[in-house]
């Protein structure tokens, strides 16, 4: 993806040329060394500046009561408050019956539903999954390490296929379902986790209507970037609930967003949306598993978004802080690597990540090299199932949580680590 | 445990003396539904009034950090904040490294322990739980509906122990624990749902030091209301963690508590404690199943108390609401019920219930009875396992929601459900 230039493809260097180039960037590493940087891309972490954006909520809520008069300090009420259920409906175009409005942690609510689907199974097992011989999951890579961790956690057997610019790669996908045992896949759709692909319409549809031989196939659809823009071309999100439902396996999506990353962290609100079967199976387990979300939380929220249009409002200006990041990592990884043909990256349009694909066989290398400077990255691989990257080539950069000028230091300092590692690698030198 | 007034016990009435007043307990029942009350004793809810006490919270965090300058607003910190840790621990006496604050809903803990000991098992399992024949657990009765609602979802086989005045029958439960399916208890150790029981130091070290067959065998110490006092004799909550600690048992214990009904009902923040060991292996499944809990919930919790003293300052604004709702539970009962031998009830010194066993085989009709004036009661049996009281005599008793005046009139309206309930059964009439 990157534009030519003046500089010569690696590759085409000759021994004595790429010697030399080794050398000097053996000097700029031991220069980025000198300065003890001590800066951190390791996750997608709003940063204190869109954290700012919300301090509001800190005043919040006036009063106890939501619309309809529930006193929100009390017990009750599994699916959430009916006012924040409306308006995440509207943006996630499905009914408010199909959503629940729940605690701070969506990954909670996708453990929730896996553990259930172990120890009972959905509306449509023929049994509980623990009592399936073997269970695998449909892996698109790179994808997002703590779902595999998760999935590895529970014995699932995980499938990598190629997450694609416009999804998963829907024919590897139609023939791993035609083995029963394929119970599952795990999609982050809308500016994937983390190549920022944008799952389309067209794959959807085949991922909402293909023929699965496990009745019970389950698409966890982590929408955790629904509304994450970078541009002004915002994506709509494909609404994979209707799509399901229109093609007769209205239980097979289980859909995620949360407000994570839209106000606290910590402290936001998570959701799940599905088909009333699936909302109603979630709810009898969740009966005497919990006494219930955090309303006071919820009524919060309300408040502070008062509308639909309040969410997309305020997304923007997380754009308007993220985009210049964004901006600063694709120029610094340009001004250093274009035309040396030793990497590719991702120019996402939306959420929290950019993809890093360095020389094969390179990619610890460049954490190793990074860390020696003070520049902490993701694990190499850790995009995989069991952090295993075949051909070690895969870095997910974190832009979000440092300030600018933090990321422009950090992202020539990687740059700097990739060219080594692969004038060393293409050199034959030690590390 | 009713004193004896100038009443007569029913059953030493002549045919005609019951028939007469039976006659009379039918027409004090007609003025009851007359009345077209709609009063609600089901569930150990907070009242509005208690609720109020914490209204400060609305307000806060004043902040975002805390103390040790961590910004609550974002990811991290999977075991809460450490100054919430250091106050319940110095409260539930225990060590600060043996307490994780979690989200808002301690029941949420159990679950997310009994689901790990099921896939995974403990730190002193020899497997998984699922991969067991059969998992029994001992259950004190009376007991907390959700408990055994849980343990039923599960497919665990639920024995009834009595729950006695200073906790579980301690030689049935001796008996029990040398079948090595018998993998825990639950135990509500502090003023007991519903009878009010507190275990003793005694009890406790016989569970804590006894053998059992199973390994991994685990105490689920649900310490739901350790600081809530009814009267200035505050019970104190055994340290079962030091206790099983010392006899080298350390892992058997999970204690469980929360400010559910300490702050707000729907919105407090829930607390394991137990060994190093457990906390360790509980926090290694939450690292995937959970982004952290909430932490500016957490330091909202942290202001507002200031102390551990705060907490125990607060709860005696607690027991000067309640305590008058809980006499004039006795009043009731005693006015109407003292001498007629058809009752017994208990006179906790703590907690949210109170114990009503009517006469054997009349509570079912009681509960009817009340449902058709307009008082709603908790359904009779619901304190024991699947629902099922073998002499249908146990009825559970939740005054705290209600104001006084409706605390009263619903009493009175019981009193005479009771006493019709038991007319009806000793001169055979129908219902």
């Amino acid at each position: 993806m990157t534009e030519q230039t003046a500089a010569a493809p690696l590759s085409s260097l000759s021994p004595a040329e790429l010697e030399t180039f080794l050398e000097t960037q053996r000097t700029a590493y031991a220069d980025l060394q000198a300065h003890g940087l001590k800066l951190d891309l390791t996750r997608g972490k709003p940063s204190v500046e869109q954290l700012d954006l919300s301090n509001e909520l800190l005043e919040l809520p006036k009063g106890h009561k939501d619309s309809g008069g529930v006193d929100v300090r009390n017990y009750g009420g599994l699916s959430g408050l009916t006012e924040l259920r409306e308006m995440f409906a509207n943006l996630l175009w499905v009914e408010t019956e199909q959503v629940i409005a729940g605690g701070n942690s969506s990954l909670t609510m996708m453990h929730d539903c896996l553990v259930q689907l172990f120890l009972h199974g959905g509306p449509d097992s023929p049994r509980p999954w623990s009592k399936e011989e073997t269970v695998k999951f449909i892996c698109p890579v790179p994808g997002y390490d703590r779902h595999f961790t998760m999935l590895g956690n529970y014995g699932i057997e995980m499938i990598p296929v190629p997450m694609n610019e416009d999804g998963p790669d829907i024919a590897a996908v139609r023939e791993l379902v035609t083995d029963p045992a394929v119970k599952g896949i795990w999609i982050v759709p809308t500016y994937a986790n983390p190549s920022g692909a944008v799952c389309s319409q067209e794959v959807a549809t085949e991922l909402a209507s293909m023929e699965t031989a496990a009745p019970d196939f389950r698409i966890f659809w982590d929408n955790a970037y629904a509304f994450h823009h970078l541009t002004e071309d915002e994506a709509k999100s494909v609404d994979i609930i209707t799509l399901a439902s229109g093609s007769g396996h209205p239980n097979r999506p289980l859909m995620f967003a949360s407000t994570s990353k839209i106000t606290f962290a910590g402290a936001g609100v998570a959701f799940l949306a599905a088909s009333k079967a699936n909302v109603d199976w979630y709810l009898a387990n969740q009966q005497f598993a919990s006494i219930g979300p955090d309303k006071v939380n919820q009524l919060r929220h309300v408040q502070f978004f008062g509308s639909a249009d309040g969410v997309r409002e305020h997304m923007r200006k997380h754009r308007d802080i993220l985009a210049p990041k964004f901006a600063a990592v694709d120029a610094a990884l340009e001004s250093a690597l274009a035309g040396r043909e030793v990497a590719t990256w991702s120019k996402p349009s939306g959420g929290y990540f950019v993809n890093l694909d360095v020389l094969d066989g390179t990619a610890s290398r460049v954490v190793e090299l990074a860390k020696g400077a003070g520049i902490a990255l993701t694990p190499a691989g850790a995009s995989f199932p069991h952090g295993n990257d075949p051909r070690d080539r895969n870095i997910r950069l974190a832009p979000s949580f440092p300030v600018l000028a933090e990321v422009e230091t950090a992202m020539a300092g990687v740059a700097t680590c990739v060219l080594l590692a692969a004038a060393e690698k293409l050199s034959g030198a030690q590390g």
